[in-house]
């Protein structure tokens, strides 16, 4: 049986509906996914207890989906069952975010589960290289593109977010710890005319198992709110929960969302 | 006699009240200074010509001070003096921030100018070490200008801003295009309960002598209202324009300001 380890999102959902045969919603508390039913809530200090109780479970897939922050563990509500693994857990809290998925990974794979991708289990996740949208890159894209990339991969290695928008090679926003949604927002209020791109990558070298970036309709129209002409993703690299609706999104505001050869 | 080379802001009318003898004000046209007259306003399409009417005025320093953004060269409008010029001219504008800088200086030290720093005219731009406001760093403050510190470094190479705002090792927000105050007011509105500092510093490599970073009391303000704890400047590398007034400003509300050293 497959076990979906949740955060939040809609991506547990959509887990959840499109994978076949049963399976089991499991939550880290706090971050509850939307619109489903959780079947076994947890906290990090009864991770010892969660993983005995998937196993005999008949679990032997476990799938990580949707946004968790990092908690911290309080020592006194540690369960015996636990305390091993509280050296990897304290690494995996200490280190960056791609590291802290690694060393959680680490743990599941150890006690004997498969780690498996959101986007394995429902390969359509990753939309094909090409731009399905009306309203096309302007020829200067490769500029652009080079350019956010370019900065994407020099704060990638200090674990900083995974998007960011840039127009004529000026860089207008990173994403930080508040996430795409905010930094879109705060670019709702811009001081120029507009213009330029979103765009959102994987970090360099990261566990493309898990934790790979997501955008939605829901960006597209943030996307669009923010004067941005258009939207640039990585092949294979990022998420799109439900295509055909974020192109419809798109189609209706203008603006491009371009799948680019990574 | 000193020529101010003037952008925006505040800074040029502070160095034309500050320095002994006269001075003239030149400014870029569509960079105004605040609250001072302009005695001569220049396109840089006729930067040849400006040079020559420096020298036969007398001016023997200049002191560039205050924000200008990239203008685009008008090739229509290149006088016979600047065309010269244009290979160097071009080179400025198509470099990074810092390398545009050089390359201007550059053009004013062949031309047989002093390019001279607004802090070397008026030492006490750069505020001495330490802590003069009420409130004062926490003790995980190492922590934070760490933090703040390194992603600078990293996002200096390709040019960003000079500021970024921290807490607990998590990246708020970056400077980019748009500016400090545009970072900081976007904060206004954070989904998270406040705190952290406002990190600001030169970028690495940096030519000194021109475009080092300023705050002012207006700053001190914008950084309370993001409900940050303070501010953390690098020692002779940040100008505060009139500090006494900056300190008053963060005491009235309560944040610190910390010059730290470098």
């Amino acid at each position: 049986m497959l076990a979906i380890i949740a955060g939040q999102g809609d991506l547990p959902k959509l887990i959840k509906d499109r994978t076949k045969g049963p399976s089991l919603v499991v939550a880290l508390q706090g971050f509850a996914p939307n619109d489903i039913d959780v079947d076994l809530n947890f906290r990090l200090e009864n991770l010892g207890a969660l993983l005995i109780e998937l196993s005999r479970a008949g679990v032997r897939d476990v799938c990580f989906a949707g946004a968790v922050r990092r908690t911290v563990i309080d020592p006194a509500q540690i369960d015996d069952l636990t305390k091993p693994l509280i050296p990897k857990l304290t690494e995996a809290l200490l280190g960056g975010d791609d590291g802290a998925l690694r060393a959680i990974f680490a743990i599941f794979e150890d006690a004997g589960f498969n780690v498996t991708a959101a986007h394995e289990l429902i390969p359509d996740l990753l939309p094909p290289v090409g731009c399905q949208t009306k309203r096309k890159p302007d020829q200067d894209i490769d500029d652009e593109v080079r350019r956010a990339s370019e900065v994407l991969n020099m704060v990638g290695h200090a674990d900083i977010g995974q998007s960011c928008a840039v127009h004529r090679g000026q860089m207008l926003a990173i994403e930080g710890v508040f996430g795409t949604d905010w930094m879109l927002e705060s670019l709702k209020v811009r001081p120029d005319s507009g213009g330029g791109i979103f765009f959102k990558a994987p970090k360099p070298g990261q566990d493309r198992r898990g934790d790979l970036p997501v955008i939605s309709s829901q960006t597209v129209a943030k996307a669009a709110d923010a004067g941005l002409d258009g939207i640039v993703i990585e092949e294979g690299g990022v998420m799109v929960l439900d295509m055909s609706n974020a192109i419809k999104e798109a189609d209706k505001r203008n603006i491009f969302l371009w799948v680019k050869r990574s």
